[in-house]
């Protein structure tokens, strides 16, 4: 029944048609031939002739068992997505821990692994990358064949198409070929991509990103970035950067960002420029949560600091939805833990410099764990499969 | 041959197949059916099947005598269009004048007209935009019955799809519902778009945009505006608002812009803010031209006054690049002719501010004229008609 091999290869000698067909079942499935047809403006036969090889290499199938609500003879029988038929492996780099998790078609996570990063050298986040890898093909036991892609995110400037990480702070690294690196060492496709490009990707797919075509992710903590998705597709930057929010320049130029440009919104609202800030104040070196802490119990240092990220952080955000006028902006990262101290002057600087209509976004928090983001990084592998790019 | 009404009434009821491949027979012709077929993923068949109805009705020709290279026998006939089978009137609306012109299915210019604005109100507005169509008729004569569509493009806060100019600042307008009232007046289909965004649609199909699928236009002037081109169409925005480069938060809070706001480009970097920072520096009331005058002169309050709206305007630009990652950003808008005065600081603040590879994008002039502006609205009009949305 299941037949891996063929449906790779099926996969990634389809016709712009053909995946568009695809796709439209992946994402939106169950879908009769008819809806299919009149979502992307091919013929009735143009469809039928798309899904015939992909109900023979049982990546979908059109056996679905719906309820018939009382309609007996209701000619029933769309198309859906034979999850398990391929699985991918997504996988997260952080600074101190490699979080990985494989998925069905449909990112249903089956298994999940973490192991600790003890150093960011490429060799030893390889290391550690193929090392997880094995451990969830381990866990797939003989499921292991159907595995056809490895998704990788990783923060910073990503060149997906090269798999170079052209620069990533949080790593240390420049020009990267992690994606070179990895091929010699995995046995399947790997996909390198900006981790919040990949979350994007995936939440366009199966999160709340799905029904809205123009939508952006920003992400608060460590590091302040956004995947932006305009247009029926990520946007990926002429050169591989996009949705940098972080590195706007909206700031005073006295604050330097740890990229080394001046008055990015990094140096005031990224952690690491809050904890100086407070440890400052404090004469004493704090941890983000004593900070936490201490804002909520009302220290003014730790008070205002916050409030001077989060009006920042709103003035980002209405830069970015004045400049590309999204329906939804949906905040994560690791500080939506502590979304409350943020959320009065950030509501309050966007309020104020949205333009226009614009300012009808809504802005929703939603808080990703590392697993989603690793979900994330297999939905952009599943991607880069389907669409055959 | 022309069958004015049947074209139109094909394109109104075209499928999105149909419509992709009379858009590339537009934009790419001449072109091959299998180059066709390759670009859309269409089956042969289906491009064969769309073409047959573009040619009855003459809107389409396959009919192109091509030199040959010598190669007899070689089996050459493309697909264009027929130019003129169709034709469109593009409006800008300025201030203090209406700016017309009648163009073919590739915007070539075929009539022009200007008429005097001697007051902004809706109604004198609408009188102007209707005199100056039947100008256009006239001046196409026994060509008029081809007359399909009227676009009308205005600065400011526009929804297309409701024809309403929600806000335009310059014309003093809000909740006006333009494309309603011109209905009224023209028997024709009109569309109103916002001006940067035609000129960016203009350019995609016949400018400097073309083969180019991310790039932006940023006007300066009066006004600062800009239009995104991603991921192969122009940026609207969920709520009809994008791209409002001169409304980014980037300058001081104490400087109000003449949106109500604080701190944006504009409120620095327009020609009024301009004018009113050097008028005050030396007492009196100044033109823009006398300004120019004295910053080519080495006037130290006109000099800096211009470098600082520069600096401004570079940081924008390295704003807007972050996020979206153009190949390409294309200036435009009045203040391009003194683009001496604007070009050192706006290439410095630009270099210090954009992102790692985002920064690759090229950044060039095309000084527009007003009928250029007018046939990027002609130019939106057709795309309205040949994308039946």
């Amino acid at each position: 029944m299941h037949q891996p091999g063929a449906a790779v290869a099926l996969l990634k000698g389809a016709s712009a048609a053909a995946a568009d067909v695809f796709r439209a079942i992946l994402t939106r499935g169950p879908i009769s031939r008819i809806d299919i047809a009149r979502l992307l403006g091919l013929s009735q036969a143009a469809v039928t002739k798309a899904v015939g090889p992909l109900l023979d290499v049982g990546l979908v199938s059109d056996e679905l068992e719906l309820p018939r609500d009382g309609q007996p003879g209701r000619p029933a029988n769309p198309l859906m997505v034979v999850a398990d038929a391929l699985l991918s492996i997504g996988i997260k780099v952080n600074a101190d821990e490699i979080v990985g998790v494989a998925t069905d078609l449909r990112t249903t996570v089956l298994a999940a692994n973490r192991r600790a990063l003890k150093t960011t050298t490429p060799q030893a986040t390889v290391d550690a990358i193929a090392a997880t890898v094995a451990d969830l093909a381990d866990a797939l036991g003989d499921r292991a064949d159907r595995l056809c892609a490895v998704g990788v995110s990783v923060s910073g400037d990503v060149d997906a198409h090269s798999g170079v990480v052209r620069e990533s702070a949080i790593m240390g690294w420049t020009d990267v070929p992690l994606g070179a690196l990895l091929a010699g060492r995995l046995d399947r496709e790997v996909l390198v991509e900006n981790d919040v490009r990949a979350l994007t990707i995936g939440e366009h797919w199966f999160g709340v990103g799905v029904g809205t075509d123009l939508f952006a992710i920003v992400t608060i903590g460590r590091g302040i970035g956004s995947g932006l998705h305009v247009n029926g597709e990520v946007v990926e930057g002429a050169y591989g950067v996009a949705g940098e929010i972080g590195h706007l320049p909206l700031t005073s130029p006295d604050r330097i960002c740890p990229c080394g440009r001046r008055g990015c919104v990094e140096a005031v609202a990224g952690t690491p420029a809050i904890v100086a800030e407070v440890s400052r104040a404090h004469g004493r070196d704090l941890s983000i949560g004593e900070i936490v802490e201490l804002a909520h119990e009302g220290d003014p240092a730790a008070v205002q600091t916050f409030e001077h990220a989060a009006t920042v952080i709103g003035t980002a955000i209405a830069t970015l939805v004045n400049l590309t006028g999204p329906e939804l902006v949906i905040i994560g990262g690791e500080a939506v833990s502590n979304f409350d101290l943020f959320e009065p002057h950030l509501r309050a600087s966007f309020a104020e410099h949205a333009f226009g209509a614009a300012g009808r976004c809504q802005i929703v928090t939603r808080p990703h764990t590392f697993e989603d983001w690793a979900r994330g990084a297999s939905a952009a592998a599943i991607r880069h499969l389907a669409e055959n790019r």
